[in-house]
């Protein structure tokens, strides 16, 4: 296996440890020959060595420089993102970055034309679309048998709501939540987003209204090819991580309902009694992250289109940007406003 | 509408006063003339009257006397049951008969003669053919898309047991309560039984050993087709009416879940939790009872065959007959033991 | 029985006869003593006779005059709903008023202050109320045991459109349709909407739009308790009614799935295939029908509150008002802007 | 993490790939440090360096010998089971063998003789039930909320049946694939067998029947605690891995559900389809492998009881001796008939 993609990872924090313990262990056509993290400390080094990655820094310069890199894994802080992909796409590695690339839109088109000018391969992490129940709804509108999409419809619910440090500064629910949703009405529909209309409130917890935030918003769409949606979203749900969409077609209807811990029941003179869903997105979507990292390795591999490519990282960044401003304004935002 | 059956009750009680009920309510080509109870008072008096039933009397040889009488629904006590068939068909008259027809196979296959001299129609009660749910199990097996049945299952467990005054007189688990899952297998089969299988035990209630019967009971069969099945009956569950079916076969299975209460379910910390399944038969078979009593008046009406026969009354005493048997000398019983 | 509840029924179509049918069969506390169609004919006398209502007329105004009569069905033509009711109170009748009252605010104002003035029971058809389904998550909301509501969704769509011709003269989707599922998240939250927005389009038939209709449509809302909400519509769902409502609280959340035609499923190499949703609202509320009927008769021979009262029978007209002038306005309508 | 366990791996066939690339990738406090198998090649020795397993060779010797193995994984042919336990007894190694330890009951003796002489602790892989879904059935039972278990059901059936070859050799539905269930139903009552009942049939396939086996077999059961239960098996279920186990109790019934491929489901004017159960054991007990695992690790590192000791691996080879005997002889058999 000499040929296997050789991976530089750009952060070793949650979600970088989840990809590169992934990759070690269930993606056999690729390997994570470098970590960088500036936080890089004897705990981290001792993760790394435990998976069997050979080399740790604390400079990111280190891995754009390395030859023995192919592609990076870019799970760095998010005002990093763009200016990483930039530099890695400089190098000539493959790109793999979490979302969003960027608050900013101009910067997000800096970074997207250089991978551009670059040609190299660039893939958002959008982690939804490889949840094969997810994934069971879209392919299902894809292959047509339903004819035309009407109503997109996607449920998000949080079981707990972040620290108010991490509201502080999470740009607020449609940049740091619901962006995920923007992403799946996309993927889910096979059309842009043209117009949004957002009503929101302050449920959960006052603190989110200091940081002239929501915890529960419900945003309507008008999608290009005509079809409508609405995704709602709250910050808690108690009985676990709410993940259920739904596509209203011509010919039916596809839908997923939550994935549950376990599928055992017990009947009695209270009624019947079943399992939670799944309690947050490493274990609802743990599967999904594999099946994402392999999507992306086989795609440098086989020189194939990413699944999630740069205007799939874009959009969800405007789309988010209109639905705060519909909030704000009292109106609805037209995506023709938004920068992009 | 001149031409309504002319239907004569005999028996008010519980069951009498429900298919006297349906007809009066949901059954338009039948009308019910006159019913016969021996203890006819003041209040099963004003139930007729608030029904619409003309007459009442405490004899029932006036019902097999009246002219206007088309045909007659037995629900009076088990032991008159044979006789009631034989003086009905003497007189002319169509037939529905609660279940069993008798206990004795004797006096079976003499009702069921004067049936067949008579040409009159002849229905027995087993009335969860009728429920949509086990209804769309067998139409499933057989349309024969799955190919040939394998194993036929049955579940059935009442909510709470008999009073043990009933007990006493209720001829034992296998006659008063599988009789019914007797006639449910050779109907989702379509095949007889020919040899069954019986363990029992006497777990809700010390009482039922004092009757020499059992509260719980697990049947194993053998069909003329040459699939295998298996029954288990409880006279206890505390969640409700467990009835359910299933049948695998060469392509695939199919089964039915308990209809609930109702279909919405609350998501906690602590679970979902659904509603209980229907409480007994009234409320799980309350459809099906009209649905017999219009196969009946319909077979009538337009001279067809009825949809459960004389045989269809005999054979589940007969394998009700071999399960006790089974379950007293410890072995298997084949049907053809068993007189018939 | 001589004090069952004596009711004049006002129209003899399809919903007239659905009520007095139900009522001569399933409400033993009343009884139909008269019919009032002016289009009544040999076949609706036929009716009227089949389940014992003693007397027809082209007439309504001899209801009214009817001394006999504690009670009337309004079941005619939305156009004299308004006018019923106000000739209904005058005469001292109490008054079950099939929705809605009127399209036009102020004549709803004016029968609302005649029943206020004379003191007679008014009760709205909002029958899904009554379905034991939505009637549990209600149960559940208004239990406090989940704590405050914060998002409450309610998806409604029919199985197939209606004729055009009707569609000319229906009102449009938000007064025709959508007008049931803005009492019901009344209903649900516990609380009044205060303001709307609408995203509609039309997707099923291009007549639509010749009516300056749509036949999808999404609305969300705001409500007096603070929770926000969602409603969409479609006209055409291939695979029956469906009828879900959910509602999302502090510690949980209660939802009900569409009841099915029945509880069997097949398992083969191509899936687990279970039965379609319930037809229409003739079969998924056939039950809540019996219901609504029975706790109007109970409140007047109890002298309680009526379960949907005036009130309720005037916000939907008003927020479906809203509705269309949010979808026609392009921006969130405040409830404040409407008349009521 | 210098104490980890060291583990040699006997048999590198499908199950002890299976438990090696397990161990290497998701047990943190174990290590394979040697695989033996008498067939190795370069394919399995490349399996064994992609994996980090250190040293291979083709003598199991070698393994015993080897001081650096603390524990033994036995994966090799089944008439292989018993020796290879002697032999990791006598030179002081714990063990894991594979289920059945062997057909003969004395030589299951004489090997679990050895292990109690070298106070090692061997676990048997009865592997379902570290499934999520059976244990959360399990531990509902052993709760004791439910109070006692009256009736326990297991359905077990494979997608596919096996080449001819393989059941010339099997031993027997009985002791190749019942045996998981007879564990089951030991494991879910929380007591000892003490009658069964046969009945066969050979259904599937007539080649079945030249091996003096059937391919679809129900066994009803006597339980110690006065329970009853039965299981039900066939060699083909089209539609996927069909496992399901139920308990019904004094105060209710738990169970579990095939575990589904995905949870979206299309509904459309045929219906409601869902996806297929998952397919085979890989695919529903991949999971349950892992668990299974770490708890004899566990075991080990924490000198704690096994969760499935000798007796664990005892009792159903005797049950299914019992079974066939009954088939045989078409008569109960009491589990004291049979040597143990």
């Amino acid at each position: 296996m000499a040929n296997k993609l050789r991976i530089g990872l750009l952060g070793a924090g949650r979600i970088g440890q989840l990809h590169g313990t992934n990759i070690q262990n269930f993606v056999p056509t690729a390997e994570v020959v470098v970590v960088a993290d500036p936080f890089m400390n004897e705990k981290t080094e001792a993760w790394a060595a435990s998976i069997g990655i050979p080399a740790t820094t604390k400079d990111p310069e280190e891995v754009f420089a390395n030859p023995d890199v192919d592609a990076v894994f870019i799970c760095s802080s998010t005002d990093t993102h763009a200016d990483f992909i930039i530099k890695a796409a400089q190098a000539g590695k493959h790109i793999f970055c979490e979302k969003p690339i960027h608050t900013d839109i101009s910067k997000i088109k800096e970074a997207l034309a250089a991978v551009e000018a670059a040609k190299v391969k660039l893939q958002v992490g959008f982690v939804r679309r490889f949840d094969k129940n997810h994934k069971a709804v879209r392919d299902t509108v894809a292959s047509g048998k339903l004819g035309a999409p009407y109503v997109v419809k996607v449920t998000s619910r949080d079981p707990a709501g972040p620290p108010m440090s991490y509201v502080a500064v999470s740009g607020g629910i449609f940049t740091d939540m619901m962006i995920h949703d923007f992403d799946m009405v996309r993927y889910l529909s096979g059309s842009d987003v043209v117009e949004v209309s957002t009503v929101g409130a302050v449920l959960t917890d006052p603190g989110y209204a200091e940081y002239d935030d929501v915890d529960t918003a419900i945003v309507t769409l008008k999608f290009a090819n005509g079809a409508i949606g609405v995704i709602d979203n709250c910050r808690t749900a108690p009985y676990g991580y709410d993940q259920r969409v739904e596509v209203h077609c011509e010919k039916g209807a596809v839908q997923d309902n939550n994935a549950l811990e376990n599928v055992a029941f017990i009947s009695t003179a209270d009624g019947v009694e079943s399992a939670k869903p799944t309690y947050f997105f490493l274990e609802r979507y743990n599967d999904a992250f594999v099946a994402e990292e392999i999507a992306f390795v086989d795609a440098i591999n086989n020189d194939t289109e990413v699944p999630v490519n740069g205007i799939d990282g874009l959009e969800p960044v405007r789309i988010a940007i209109a639905a705060k401003k519909s909030l704000k304004e009292g109106r609805p935002v037209k995506l023709s406003e938004i920068e992009g």
